[in-house]
């Protein structure tokens, strides 16, 4: 009679779809997917978030999603007030835009059987997720991301969340989506940053567990630079898939205290912070990596010819490796990312490093000394760039 | 290349503890606990929240508890700051209290892989787990529920949440708990009304699930009542022992629609939010169950002794089965109460009824008409016996 023990598996699936033109009326895709979701029972309600800026680049998003979904009213219920927010660090900063999607949820009586479908950037995708989570117990929640850092990494994973007093995600959930459509038609209306910035996350993975991707990345660094659709839907396929292997098979939910994915990012949080999210996350992750990886070769890990390989592919790609705010005092700077990225994994300090090429390898702490020298060199090469 | 298919489960553990004086130096229950959880890595950090009320009734618990965890400095991080806050409904219905716990997660660096301990009822445990929750993605959280009610039914359940707008649990999230201790000497301070209340609980359960267990508790009824703490163990084991089987055994986070478990409790939330949480939610679940018994009667289902059984034990047990807001006229009544069940639960409305004693069944529809004269029913008993 002293105690009792409790214990039971959750099963989470999900499909991550790539097409084009989604709303597109000849584009069955997303109907026949709520139509296989469809039970006799009751009729489920549709409600959109929608990233501003995807509106701005798309007028007639909002006519071509009302006109597609006129034509499946026997599916779905669709809630014709789009509501539009804000994309970027905006969505995430701001209390009030959780605030504005719950009560569209109470004003809708969207419950846990209905859907909330977000569009837009990986801001927009972690705020609706976490909006999601947190009404009713969990939302069902679809993503449709329409940048490539969303299509290829945060919005096929399981993670969301929004800042609280200026700490990135401070508040959030791991709640899987019920399904991701990765529609390409998007990106081709990205700023050049925007483009770029998702191939970060893609050189991150392929460092860390797949020299091959990297060796592919490398040789196609200049097509991706220069917007090549065909190596870009590639890159996003393959890093997607790495993606979901990633969490599957290993601790979805980050119990444990091991993040090997997490390659470039404990001081790439911390830049975007610094410069007021001036810089896009795989801008700073693009600098992160390059810190990492020389950090790497002064532990005498990554060969020198390696580490100008990577350094190299990230300038073909057009990243900048240096940022002023690098050279912040220690106190402000980048090194308290350090004792920020450990409490927000929780436990031990975990930072991922490359013993080689698509081999990373986790250690528990790092020397200050030795990560400023790699900020000392990454400023000396840009000042030699800029004299050239 | 058109989808990729993500699929995993993850796994779910916890044990439930039964004690009692959990914080004398002696119970080495506790540090026994946080001992085995200990890893090599790092420190790990306990922040304890507890209802006011507990420490009204237990004037030396703090300094048991700052006495216990100076003995086990090597164990855990103990911060001394302990978060006291309003119990009951209070503590769900006002956003500062999630603040209040997310803030001090925030000073005191708690991280996802140290303790937030909560102790006090169902909605204090409630409010913990929703800010436990939602900070990091997740902190660990321990309960320690003191009421009747939270220890043999929702302290030891998945669920958490606080009220949004006066909605009921219209933000929250399933995430176990990774302990429960279940303190009895707690229960020996609670006032009449809460002590029998959680016991309403227990006659759900056994109502729809297990007619021995109805058959102890009618026997019991009178000693517990009259607060046989004998009794009261036994009864709380056994439910809380029902509790989790029907969480493994079935749809621990509900994805599904049905959730039966909850006989008697549509008309019992509208009964609590219609009385502004004057009545406690067992005191309504009483009466939710006494008005479903009476339905099933009248559709021909449970016999007349058994109707009469059930409500006999629940007067016995000293329940009121009638309130005047009851009579509350429909659109503003308990009867407005079954759309907002059917919402929360999200699809198709889905009502446990009784074909017999231990044996619930579900149904997805009610009749106002049969609504209104179970209410009738009530009523007239109320004024008979108030007579007498």
């Amino acid at each position: 009679m002293d105690h009792l023990h409790q214990s039971f598996s959750v099963r989470f699936t999900y499909t991550v779809f790539f097409t084009s033109q989604l709303f597109k009326k000849a584009n069955s895709l997303l109907s026949d997917f709520f139509r296989q979701q469809s039970t006799n029972d009751v009729q489920k309600k549709l409600l959109f978030v929608i990233d501003s800026g995807v509106i701005d680049a798309h007028p007639d998003l909002q006519s071509d999603i009302s006109t597609y979904f006129a034509q499946h009213t026997d599916i779905v219920e669709f809630i014709p007030d789009l509501l539009i927010i804000p994309g970027g660090e905006t969505a995430k900063n701001e209390p009030v835009f959780v605030e504005k999607i719950v009560d569209a949820v109470d004003k809708y009586g969207i419950d846990r059987h209905s859907y909330i479908v977000a569009i837009g950037g990986g801001s927009i995708l972690d705020l609706v997720g976490y909006a999601a989570a947190i009404s009713h117990r969990g939302i069902r929640h679809v993503r449709i991301p329409t940048t490539v850092l969303s299509q290829n990494d945060s919005g096929v994973g399981v993670k969301n969340g929004v800042n609280y007093r200026g700490k990135k995600n401070f508040l959030g959930t791991f709640v899987p989506p019920v399904a991701v459509f990765n529609d390409s038609a998007f990106l081709a209306t990205l700023d050049d940053r925007d483009w770029r910035s998702g191939i970060a996350e893609a050189v991150k993975v392929a460092l860390i567990k797949d020299a091959s991707f990297f060796n592919w990345i490398e040789a196609n660094a200049q097509a991706l630079a220069t917007r090549d659709s065909v190596a870009m839907d590639y890159l996003i396929h393959r890093c997607a898939q790495m993606h979901l292997d990633h969490i599957s098979g290993g601790d979805p939910f980050e119990m444990g205290s091991s993040r090997p994915l997490d390659f470039g990012h404990w001081s790439a949080h911390k830049l975007e912070q610094l410069t007021n999210f001036e810089l896009r996350h795989g801008e700073a992750v693009a600098i992160g990596i390059a810190m990492d990886s020389l950090y790497s070769h002064q532990l005498g890990w990554l060969t020198e010819p390696d580490t100008n390989r990577i350094l190299a592919t990230l300038r073909t790609l057009g990243f900048s490796l240096y940022q002023p705010m690098l050279d912040a005092n220690d106190s402000t700077g980048v090194l308290k990312g350090l004792a920020e990225f450990r409490e927000h994994l929780g436990g031990q300090l975990t930072i991922m490093l490359l013993e080689a090429i698509g081999k990373g390898v986790e250690v528990h702490e790092m020397n200050p000394d030795l990560i400023r020298q790699a900020i000392a060199t990454l400023k000396a090469q840009e000042q030699q760039a800029q004299l050239v």
